[in-house]
């Protein structure tokens, strides 16, 4: 059964093209249908397109879908085209033309805009959860592997002293920066839209303030036409947050796939988080961590993807907007997936305390020996000059005991510091 | 002459493919160099690695050095490498051995992450406010000519009343959603990242708090390695808000090129804002507004752009990080160019009244003629089908009155309220 | 049972993370990856690491696992990883050490490489086929309506006369263009990489010509590191061809939407290739066309997103590359089925034949009216000033007998040198 | 002046925005209009439409221009909008009316369109060779060091052994595939557009076959719709083969810059090839591979953003699609820059001879000598267990001799067969 089914014979080649693998997705925007039918049937009851029977009759029908969602029971079958479709048949089924009075005054493109806008405050709430999770971890690593040094490196050359606690911390802070997007994104998203119908609103009386508030929105989208110019920008909003998460993540992924070979041997992990070879016995490979790296990569793709399909459309809905869906729904599954096992994965990591006793290392120091000789007085110019000649002479001397001692420093990590400016982002 | 000069004869071919095209960009920035290292060079007489005299000394010729920047008279010669060559090389020739000492405590990278961040600050505040006067000028156009209908579509096709009011409108309430990434990307950027030196700090004990508060940045980003990685992510950070802007930009030029065409003539624009063709004479072509999408649809590739760049790095600089100065700013430059001239012609604009006349939009009012029937009482899918019936049979006799009256509908624009949700954002 | 178990208990967690949904997508390759065994196994009876009841047994089991495939029998249970050690497992479970001994000489990197070469080049070869398919329909449409005019647009402005002649063998013509690309995939696919194991060789005396020949390979991908970095780069080739086809068939279908518009109305569909609205029932929705358009942008996306998952990795295998796999085996699919549909739709497209006598097109024969003028002596350039002055003043009158001879213009379409073009690529 | 001036004063702020930076990318394809002109003046001659003495003159002054232009004393000042009106000034003002014929039959955009094909041509041809010099250097790096060992890595984990042998050589084969696809874009652009002037053709009997062998082209782009839409698609071809190209040297730039790592320690460069750096004397950094590596990761988002900035663009001209000319020009000058440095600086690469006898690569050998179990009869699974537990307890010794056989392999590099592959792509 379709919404629009006027008595034609559609093609099957058609319907298999254009449904799509809509019914699959649908499973996890199933409950937020139901949430904003229950909105809009208490919004028809109040402005007296529903009496107070067929309210409560929809409303307590709908309860029971809810709850066959959450105990996954709920189920959409070939039969129907989406989630919408098999919604309505079951309402209709129990309470015949109270059932199909739930349509007043609203359009499935509506629908699936609410739900969607409901959906995505869900899951970037638990992302920003996920984020915060991992940023705990990184400071607790931070603040107990303080002490251990790792060279700092620029350009993959040797260049000064670097610790465990500067490069967990340092993850844990950029990732504050990358929560200001999924924040904006989650601006976008709580707003209702719905009430724009097909995209230019409704002649029904329809209370939006009402549903705005029964659905928990904090404001609404009022222009109905730029409510439905939501579609695929609320989308893109939450690709633009997860996309910056997901670069600091794949970023600390080829760190730690670099550490773990044996050419820097800085950090391992216990067996159950390697895997093996097919042919290599000896080998302990970063699977878990190079597929973080891969599908975070993969995520950082997601905005121009989403672009691409809704770039230069003119206003108004088009078909073209449904794969959004398909797009934006696995790729906040792989986010919160990868969240979740780099977090597990981290808890474990070995970290190895006497790195910079290799002998090649010993340059890490040429600059604070420098920065000595400036402080006692000679131009920097100057101060340059000599240490590269005993470089290059091979007298040079490292000078091993490190004092730093400003803000954000080694000696100087200022873990509160970042703690409350992640805190004070509420 | 180089900062790193080693006294080899360095390869020109080198030197041209690795210096490109800084010098040109770097006039952009050369300013911002010059507040930090004023900043700086404060700093380092607070801390007395500098005495009052170099202090003052190169903060006044730093004075200079801003003046000839504003005057437009600062040029960086072939034999400078960039502009911080260039400035160090002025406060040398003017001061002497002071003026080499500030380059103390402070590296390249540090200069040009510092600058980077005071850059990018000023143009998203100038980015905003520009974006703010074409919300302004969208909600008086929305305001003036709320009483003209147009064909609103769905699929292209037509679908259901829409208004200039409401047209004008969706594009002012879309802005702000732009602007929260806008505003994440200067929360990104209002940190101060000086005093990471080379990505790991430095020996010397700087005062970052001080130059925090000098520089006017709400924020330090602590952690030195934290702060070095924000090469390439503050400009990316940047890149998201503009691709937001950019996208609804891009849209309404789409609708307005649609909306000049004979095929619409919704909408037209004075001649001088419009174009002619080489061979036909009674053409006016959209060619501003076609170059609006253009130019706000390759903005929309940035992100993806700085993304290639960046990942897959390592923590630590690479002198791969360089090139992103080369995509941003003149991105930026872009982008204000776009939202300057969309202003500008808007102004301009000029409604066609009488759209609705025209009998192919009778059965806009389809919609609203068939809610009559349901709100007298017909269940909603019955009444569906009875219209359905008239349409096929050309027995359909539209309801031309409309009357829609819920919030951010035809009837109810709420101007206002889209004007105080703008506001609320500070 | 996965391949490298080393007798650890690996933690169900990465046990999900890391095998994702290979299984489901390895049903598209299992039968390239018997094929592959089937000449590894001959290979290694032909050099004397199996014997000859060991080489048929070998070969014969394969044979009833392809014939298994092709029945849609074979299947891979959870408690395998993929469908390499399924296969594996059948053998060994049916042949014991025989069994175990077709791992001899290979790696399951080199598996994946050879079985995706060859699933590849079975893709690529129908999606030429379906492509053709769509040319010869285009060109026999354009012959079909090479008298229906069609107004030209430059800036979405009318412009000039065009024809629906014109029209589809532009997109046909243009399909060429797209298949040099998916020829270029095909040889980059035709070249065998068995042999390469881990991505280093091996030092067993393998005979790559022999699998070569056997599987049909044009050539070798000789270099073993050559061979392993193919992993991503055949799969992007293959993405860079079907992008191309993608953006001519998505300008196809922003075309079709377009003139299915009301405003445009210069095409049509049966009923059965459109669909209805759920509040409007006069609506004949191009569903079909604006997710073939989607679909295509959507494709068109892929090429960046495999270069962002393999990019700025170093030589080697990484298990990044297995998530290639995820993304251009559901691409291809779309690929296919936006072919497939539009060349089952386009066959019932309806042409309106009178366009042109709306006089809002009379400006269209401007251009071939100044010609004239200029073919009896008069400079170009006064020409055109005279043209302008008539526009303005309301006495121009249109020419409108057509008479556009020269190759590929209105009256002399070129189909047959067009289709030459084609077949001249083999 | 501007082509369609007609007499209407036209904003300079409209005017700025839509020339650009027009007039400097033209000075790249100046010299291809002016071989286009000349053969349509000859051209009109042929078909009567300029007299003998016209067509004469025409083309002596078109030969005065492109020697002007291969002077380099060429410019294209404020007052004209892009080269193609400045080339007309100068013949009009030389030639007086015979100067305004050359615009007969052509319009600027099938100009435009022409000059690009021709200049992409010669880029592409251009690129082919530096590529293929590129490839022979490879090659002979390859035999040059063909028995020098490195360690082979997976996972980045120590593997297998390799070679400089296998290292270079493994790039060159890789460029091959590359060049399928800059020979691909070569065919699309191989092909005549003049003719279809604003994308409909003309009503002058003009002679495209007479052109297109005039100018050089194998073939017409037949239908002058489909020749129109090649604008902005073959500049996407280019894309395609410098993304192809680039991909590959990003690659060998990131080893390079991994194997310049002290951690690796397995190549180096003279001084003149590295860079310093401003605070730590012991530097030498691979400043020109890494910015080899982000070109080429820029390059790889050229495609993407041609696709932006032309997709859902309906047929005809828009003149968005006069932004590709700033995509592409300086992409071609980006990308033959790094060939031509990468080819530069490789001749001078210096490798390490010795790097297994660390300890640390023992491992390397663990396949080869399990596969020697293999060969004595041991099924594989059987060995791969047993030479996991002597790993486990330390009890390994290596198996140094390596005696890797088949084609492609370390002792079997296969140069000439390599070599032979690129020399039957002509």
């Amino acid at each position: 059964m379709k919404l629009w089914d006027k008595g034609f014979s559609t093609d099957k080649k058609i319907d298999h093209f254009t449904v799509g693998n809509d019914r699959e997705l649908d499973l996890y925007l199933a409950k937020y249908d139901v949430v904003a039918s229950k909105a809009h049937a208490k919004m028809l009851g109040k402005i007296g397109l529903l009496n107070t029977t067929e309210t409560e009759d929809l409303v307590s029908e709908l309860d029971k879908i809810e709850d066959s969602i959450e105990k996954g029971e709920f189920t959409i079958e070939e039969s129907f085209e989406d989630m919408h479709s098999k919604i309505e048949f079951i309402l209709t089924e129990k309470l015949g033309d109270t059932g199909k009075k739930i349509h007043t005054a609203r359009s499935r493109n509506d629908q699936v805009l609410v739900a969607m806008h409901l959906y995505l405050k869900d899951e970037l709430k638990e992302i920003k959860n996920q984020t915060k999770s991992l940023f705990d971890l990184l400071l607790n690593l931070a603040e107990e592997h303080k002490s251990v040094l790792l060279p700092g490196y620029t350009h993959l050359q040797i260049a000064m002293p670097s610790s465990f606690g500067l490069w967990f911390s340092a993850y844990a802070e950029s990732l504050i920066d990358d929560l200001y997007f999924i924040e904006a994104a989650h601006k976008v998203a709580d707003q209702n839209p719905l009430g724009s119908a097909a995209g230019y609103g409704s002649s029904f009386p329809i209370d939006r303030n009402f549903t705005t508030k029964e659905m928990g929105f904090k404001t609404l989208k009022y222009n109905v036409v730029s409510a439905q110019m939501g579609r695929g920008k609320v989308e893109k909003a939450t690709a633009f947050g997860m996309a910056s998460i997901a670069a600091t993540l794949s970023k600390m992924a080829m760190d730690i796939c670099l550490y773990m070979s044996q050419n820097f041997n800085f950090v391992s992990f216990p067996d159950e988080l390697t895997t093996g070879s097919s042919i290599m016995p000896h080998k302990k490979n970063p699977d878990v961590f190079e597929l973080v790296r891969g599908k975070c990569n993969k995520l950082q793709s997601i905005p121009n993807q989403l672009t691409l399909v809704i770039n230069n459309l003119p206003s108004g809905y088009h078909r073209d907007l449904q794969l959004v869906k398909e797009i934006i729904v696995p790729a906040i599954q792989d986010m919160k997936a990868c969240l979740e096992i780099l977090t597990f994965s981290l808890k474990e990591i070995r970290v190895n305390k006497n790195i910079l006793e290799d002998e090649k290392y010993d340059y890490l120091y040429s600059v604070d020996t420098l920065n000595e000789l400036v402080q006692n007085g000679m131009p920097f110019r100057d101060a340059y000059k000599k240490m590269g000649m005993e470089i290059n002479e091979g007298s040079f001397v490292p000078k091993r005991d490190i004092s730093h001692t400003h803000e954000g420093s080694l000696g100087n990590l200022c873990l509160e510091e970042i703690r409350a400016k992640m805190k004070k982002k509420g």
